[in-house]
């Protein structure tokens, strides 16, 4: 288990499958999730908690793609610390349960694979696993991230 | 295809694989990118032109998630009309090339399978593949979506 602060840069080179990193917290509230679903999201479940009760979220939920955002703030300012800053090539996301007002949110990251390019000596991938979580540990986010990483 | 306002509240039953919907437009520019990476992808490459040249992005880029943002919003907002809402249970997403400040972007969504679920007599799912495109044809996002859907 790296501290986040363990190794500031990280490398390719660096990373072992089954490496993990935790991050900070986030503390949503309805505001929040409203402001988000107003500008990308706008469906009455992510605007209105009486709207919400008759959707199929039971409640104010916030939208999936927030989830999202806070889950890729939470990696990139208290997560891992890559060379070159965090940058993804492709991603598979689930939403187990919906990310609600009260949440506390915070992410485990485990590396799954470390694929070195077989056509750039300077370069290489990673595969990370994310999961979101609440305070109560509740699951509500699985995100599966390739990033691209320099080498040594 | 359907225009966006052929059909204001589709069901499952309503949609069939190869059924095609386009959004309208969405103009961006470096004010946007900059504030969508200040709050969730704070990363210098999305926030300062200078920084970003010497990036793997060799100048500004927004963040992939402010491009799932955008998406999100040109189809819950002039995309398709899905009783109910649009709501996502997955997602797979692809960036072959960055979003960039000049970008008018819109996507084209196509529904590519359509599964009545075997113990819900009254919902199903939908997977829609979603093309984010600038105003060159330059393809910048895509996303596989599974949505839920009511029946009729």
């Amino acid at each position: 288990m790296h501290a986040s602060n363990a190794t500031p840069h990280l490398t390719l080179d660096d990373l072992q499958v089954g490496d993990r990193f935790s991050s900070g917290e986030h503390r949503l509230d309805a505001a929040q999730i409203k402001a988000f679903a107003t500008q990308f999201d706008p469906q009455p479940f992510h605007l209105d908690e009486e709207a919400a009760k008759s959707s199929l979220f039971g409640g104010l939920a916030a939208s999936g793609w927030h989830t999202v955002a806070i889950t890729m703030r939470l990696i990139v300012t208290s997560g891992m610390k890559i060379e070159g800053g965090v940058i993804g090539s492709n991603a598979e996301i689930s939403w187990p349960s919906p990310t609600r007002a009260t949440d506390v949110l915070h992410v485990d990251s485990e590396v799954i694979e470390v694929v070195p390019s077989a056509s750039r000596p300077d370069r290489g991938a990673a595969i990370l696993r994310n999961e979101t979580r609440n305070q109560h540990g509740e699951l509500r986010q699985v995100m599966v991230t390739r990033i691209v990483l320099p080498r040594r």
